[in-house]
């Protein structure tokens, strides 16, 4: 398989955008990834887009809408889902197209206009993440699922109110200095715990927005970024990718996911390398149980140990979660989030740092991205 | 690039299910392509799904919920999605998947669940393929885009409205013998004539049906090919993807897909073939018109005869056309259909012929994905 590298990243602000719809944020993202690589759009031979619901729009075929108006027809273009993990597995569709030796030059893009209906259509449009069947038949929300995953944590391993809030808390402050973020005010525990109960034991502050936004990178093979003579490749060292059942009843526990786990394996043993060496990870804090989970999952810490390690505003010796402000701060527009972390991750090793990983989720963890990069 | 063949094949009847789900429809197909291929479900490494629309059922991500049911966690599993091609481009990226040296045995299925929800819901969420903003916007539906184009073609070619009605005609001749079609008698060019006008000049019997199914196959490496002793091959020789602007309105011409005249002739390239070496193909005729396109477009006769090709009872000396019923009686669950293209032509090829070829097209034209299957 052939080396891949990512040579340019963009993204819209994230936010409400009433004045823009889904194919002008795609574009607006796509426009700076290629400013970004300083290539030109011609030489993009492929294009791979996440995206998790026509529900929220009613418009499916994003990948030829997408090349459509970026004036890039006829070249193939292919939408991805896994729900709030599409955007990695669009991703990883353009790692293996280039790894193949088909294409050179390809662009991952992930959007999601999740404002355009009403808001309780908006959480119905998610449970499509979920097992309709079995969870969402019964009335079950996304808020819903994660609560009982915070519940048995609690339980299990006495973390506490508190320490679920501290992830909010640490991701507000990290936003502060994100220019695209939603959210760029700090909070207190007191405000995440004083905020109204959507699931007990989860509080609105402790979950992520209702999002807009797109994000895009551009992608090349090793013979590529010679011919581009490009400065700052950051290489993608390992993806692993996995699955486990939709519906939390079938699960062996509901502390730990098992997909992040059985992903991440793979990818740390594809890149060669250990938890420990990596300097930045984005994790998928959807609710901010789910960042404790991460960094569990992940090996940042033993499991159970999350709620400590997110105490002390998340300064630690092994890494830094979620620097730019995670989905709890910068937003959360479900098929973009896989690549906004990308972006981030690139950003953050240009300047400094050696290893970065990525860990994007889809549903309560029935998907799992984990995604390894590096300057070398 | 590594060599790719499929090595198994099965699907669902097409018709109305209306006591299975779509995850019953997959599950159901994919037992088939397993048992055909004569390999256990453990020796699958990754799996690919065709869906349109989480609008038919409210449930997306099919991509972990299939391979949760098949018992298949934790394989890594990706919902791919261009309308109407969604099964094709599923089927691509299983391809990719195993010629880049990152797996050796994979799925690529498609599922379609079309009647959970009332035939006007059905038809909004159709236009999802289209150009929502353009098109869906001022009332267009799919038969009424066909209709520009059949009207168009008959006014630049002389097409006739008996030529358009061979289409149907020949196909549910052709469907008598296919154990899964929807439709499985006969009907004539006063049936067609006869029929209610849906959209002038297009009748009830110029269009594919609302039809709930699923389709699998098994892709295998070559390696993997010679170490399970498959006996019956069928290697994947070329494969073209192209896009064009999704609203009619941007396209040069109403009466060619310039998205399959592109994918077409890169996948003849790729294979080293030409039209005339084809033996069978199977083509997207969602509505009657768009069969006489294909045959024009992939260079099975000049511009302007494709009505012409269609007389005769469709027999000519070049290519059987849809010879198992094409989308029109074997019916169209959107998702699955270019996966049971592909599992016509493999079966096809077992008995006789050398090369297969389909075509399958998403919206009205905006994707176009052209694979060539040979016995060497």
């Amino acid at each position: 398989m052939k080396r891949v590298a990512v040579i340019g990243v963009g993204q819209t602000p994230f936010g409400e955008h009433w004045n823009k719809s889904i194919k002008h944020l795609a574009l607006e993202a796509g426009i700076k990834a290629i400013e970004d690589a300083k290539i030109e759009g011609k030489d993009i031979e492929a294009l791979y887009i996440g995206n998790m619901s026509g529900m929220f729009t009613s418009q499916e075929h994003l990948g030829a809408l997408a090349a459509d108006i970026a004036g890039l027809n006829p070249i193939p273009s292919t939408r991805c889902e896994a729900a709030c993990a599409s955007g990695a597995v669009a991703f990883k569709q353009a790692w293996l197209s280039i790894a193949s030796g088909q294409y050179d030059i390809v662009m991952a893009a992930g959007a999601e206009k999740m404002t355009d209906i009403h808001g309780n259509n908006a959480l119905n449009a998610l449970m499509g993440a979920g097992d309709q069947e079995w969870e969402g038949s019964i009335g079950l929300t996304f808020t819903g699922l994660y609560a009982l995953i915070a519940r048995r944590h609690m339980h299990e391993f006495g973390t506490t109110r508190e320490q679920l809030a501290m992830v909010s808390v640490n991701n507000h402050r990290n936003a502060l200095k994100n220019e695209y973020a939603q959210f760029r005010y700090e909070i207190t525990i007191e405000d995440v715990l004083n905020s109204p109960i959507i699931s007990d034991p989860l509080h609105l502050l402790d979950c992520s927005p209702i999002t807009d936004g797109a994000a895009a990178v551009i992608l090349a093979s090793e013979d590529a970024v010679k011919k581009l003579r490009i400065e700052n490749p950051i290489w993608i060292l390992g993806i692993g990718h996995a699955t486990a059942p939709l519906a939390l009843h079938d699960r062996k526990s509901l502390t730990r996911f098992d997909s992040t786990i059985i992903a991440a394996r793979k990818a740390y043993s594809q890149a060669d390398i250990k938890p420990e060496d990596i300097d930045y990870a984005e994790v998928h804090d959807c609710f901010s149980i789910n960042e404790i989970l991460a960094i569990e999952d992940l090996g940042f810490c033993r499991k159970g140990e999350g709620g400590k390690f997110v105490e002390n505003n998340g300064i630690n010796d092994i890494v830094k979660i979620n620097s730019t402000g995670g989905l709890k701060a910068i937003g959360h527009p479900v098929g973009a989030t896989g690549i906004r972390q990308i972006c981030d991750i690139v950003k953050l090793l240009r300047n400094s740092g050696k290893y970065g990983l990525t860990q994007n989720v889809g549903g309560s963890g029935a998907t799992c991205v984990v995604t390894i990069f590096g300057k070398e």
